[in-house]
């Protein structure tokens, strides 16, 4: 047997019946789950005992920029106008490819670190974020963001762009054999950066070869309200009166819907990625996620890019889910933590559409887990419900170890196993240094 | 010379002019700031270099029930009556003298840790509080919770506790030579938990003794409609009535007054105790703390009980407070990183009437203040401003070292210098498990 043998105080499954196994037993083989139960296997010798430690599914980020760490802190607490056309923009018009590699690296690791073990991606030069995570060995759904309107080219000059995007990574994808680790999809920025024709072009595209796709949707109640004056209908009325919604779209945001968007968004199937830091970092509001929920539409969370967040910690924005719907609809029971922790696992993966291979720890599906040791926080003490204490107690600075594809890529005494972290903090200094420099902000 | 030198890359002042000191130098003697400037001292050989490190005032947790450590995580996400009736208050009944010494020495470890030097507690046994926080040698303003309504007693009777308490901390204050570290206030609970003798025998004894005064007030929307209905006066109004605010007076949460209610805790001077995650989770909804910052009034920040939030982290309640105000208002400007960090340290001292000695990095200040190592966290690249750093981007996984009148209380290399945490822990486990078998709680 060369299957590996995990034996940890307690197992958070993420199942269906969120089944918790105590003084566990998690077998791996091949980057996959091959066993699971609270009865020690018997044809294995080779068991590594874990006391005192938690594993759980790793997290699934579902909606970021990664590769903005280079503009993280650039400038806050201001509005959005002044932080996008005075500081962001300027700035990114000088990325270079390397830039977003880099860029890129260093937010994974911080994902990796505070345990996420797959992520959801929208930028320009995409293929470099696809060259990061597969130096990273860390799993990756991944979008080029088209927007005809704002780069003010046609829509099938934008649509090559997807295209060769999806070529280029294939092409990644096949040489180095990373058909379980990335994959493509399409990202159209949003309802008002892409013309009507461009949307239509990607949906039959998806419609073709079975791509997701990944936009932001009514993330502003401006956006909602710009939608409303020039086409009389919300921002999710419209992409469903173009035959845009289906099950296979993954909307970010959907702060502001409607009470008729919210049965559009669930007669549809549609997934929405929730961002909680971001939103409220950003001023854009607090989205009624209980309502969505209720009416059964699937929400999976997300950090956003870490220049509105400014983290990439999927741990903060769980708690924070299970927090702010309390305060904000008055009722202490709106998302419980074990709703919270669903959030980041099992229903990123099927807003995916990979929950099959994903989001739960179940045999067959991949051994993409985290191991949190307990007994280092004080907030452990005393014990008396693991999803309250994980949600409201802990965070991802107990995580000891993060697992992704069965490898163990992060180990808190350690470190990081395929990124070279000292080099990558050295050249995002640098990178950012001369991107503040060329676009004159200071 | 027997001067203390620290120095550190940043020293983050929090003074009146905001000073940030590069390459700084931090001097100490006999618990006090002696030494603050960009110049290196000329009679001084003994340097501690910390390159990479901030120096930040330790923070002050102006509201909290420190021992409720033993509750933690008992029942969440049920509405306030089946928590507190069901679970919380039949626990507390079989509360000990001991329990109670030992559940805040826990939350004094946590504290500690995540950076508080300085907090203000109400509890019942609160002598044991006081005895937890000598023991442990963080500072403390303590108040025994008076409610003579809810314990069903006469107002002289709960006043007499109120002074039996006083005497006791008095006692142990000059047994032990504690003058600097542990203060006494009066703690009546609420205005509903207190009638109005009771009220104004704490406030004339308060206008004696100089004491401050520490009350829970307008929390919940159902506290104010029914101090309506009772006496057609909100409960600040209430209070003003009988002469019982003052500048004197800390009010913990205010997350519903009216204007009127503003204008007079501004033209009282009364402060404002903040607790974000407390009052998202148990859903009392969102304060309007800027409306009361351009007031003028002072706001300052606290966890609440470990209970009710589940932590007693001030760190991140910085953040929270930075966060929510935007998205609840749809205002990307409110509480910018600097208000909130002001909040957790000089708004604090302030509001506890101690900013003479605490609050910020000044000379003749008390020696209370955290290292950070900003290196350990990758968020900490690319730097662009350091409040925006510390308040968004880490948290308090990155604080090395807590001091507490100039002694190094906690180190994260090697622990507590006060406290037997493996004891402790130990303890509020056999605690809980008695406490739960006791109040017949599952």
């Amino acid at each position: 047997m060369i299957m590996l043998i995990l034996n940890p105080s307690i197992i958070v499954t993420m199942n269906r019946t969120m089944q918790i196994i105590k003084d566990g037993y998690l077998g791996i083989e091949e980057g996959a789950i091959v066993y699971l139960s609270d009865k020690k296997p018997s044809d294995c010798e080779d068991i590594i005992r874990l006391p005192g430690r938690v594993i759980l599914p790793g997290f699934i980020n579902t909606h970021t920029h990664v590769a903005m760490t280079l503009l993280r802190g650039l400038k806050d607490d201001v509005d959005l106008q002044t932080w996008l056309m005075k500081y962001i923009l300027p700035v990114e018009k000088q990325l270079k490819p390397t830039d977003v590699y880099y860029g890129a690296l260093h937010g994974i690791a911080e994902m990796i670190k505070s345990g996420t073990t797959t992520f959801m991606d929208m930028y320009y030069h995409e293929i470099e974020v696809a060259k990061a995570a597969a130096d990273a060995r860390i799993r990756a759904m991944l979008t080029y963001g088209s927007a005809d309107v704002f780069f003010n080219v046609t829509p099938e000059e934008e649509f090559k762009k997807a295209k060769k995007f999806r070529d280029e990574l294939q092409e990644l994808i096949s040489s180095r054999g990373l058909e379980d680790f990335l994959y493509f999809a399409y990202g159209p920025h949003s309802p008002y950066g892409c013309t009507k024709e461009l949307l239509l072009l990607i949906r039959e595209a998806a419609n073709r070869d079975g791509s997701r796709i990944h936009i932001h949707l009514s993330e502003t109640q401006s956006e909602v309200d710009e939608s409303l004056k020039i086409r009389k209908m919300t921002p999710i009325e419209y992409l469903d009166s173009i035959g845009f919604l289906k099950n296979d779209v993954m909307a970010a945001h959907v702060v502001w819907p409607t009470d008729k968007d919210i049965d559009i968004l669930c007669r549809r199937g549609t997934h929405v990625l929730h961002n909680p830091t971001s939103n409220l970092k950003l001023a854009s509001g607090i989205a009624p996620i209980p309502k969505l929920l209720e009416k059964n539409v699937n929400v999976a969370l997300a950090t956003d890019g870490p220049a509105s967040n400014n983290r990439l910690d999927m741990w903060k924005e769980i708690t924070l889910a299970a927090l702010i719907h309390k305060g904000f609809l008055r009722d202490p029971e709106a998302i419980p933590a074990e709703t919270a922790l669903k959030m980041a696992t099992i229903n990123g993966a099927l807003a995916l559409g990979l929950e099959n291979r994903l989001g739960s720890l179940e045999i067959g599906k991949f051994a993409d887990f985290i191991i949190i040791n307990i007994k280092d926080a004080l907030e452990s003490t005393p014990f008396h419900d693991i999803y309250s204490m994980l949600v409201y107690a802990l965070d991802s600075r107990y995580i000891e170890s993060v697992w992704i594809h069965g490898d163990e890529l992060y180990k808190k005494k350690g470190g990081f196993k395929t990124i070279d972290i000292d080099r990558t903090r050295e050249k995002v200094e640098e990178i950012r240094n001369r991107l503040l420099t060329e676009a004159g902000v200071k």
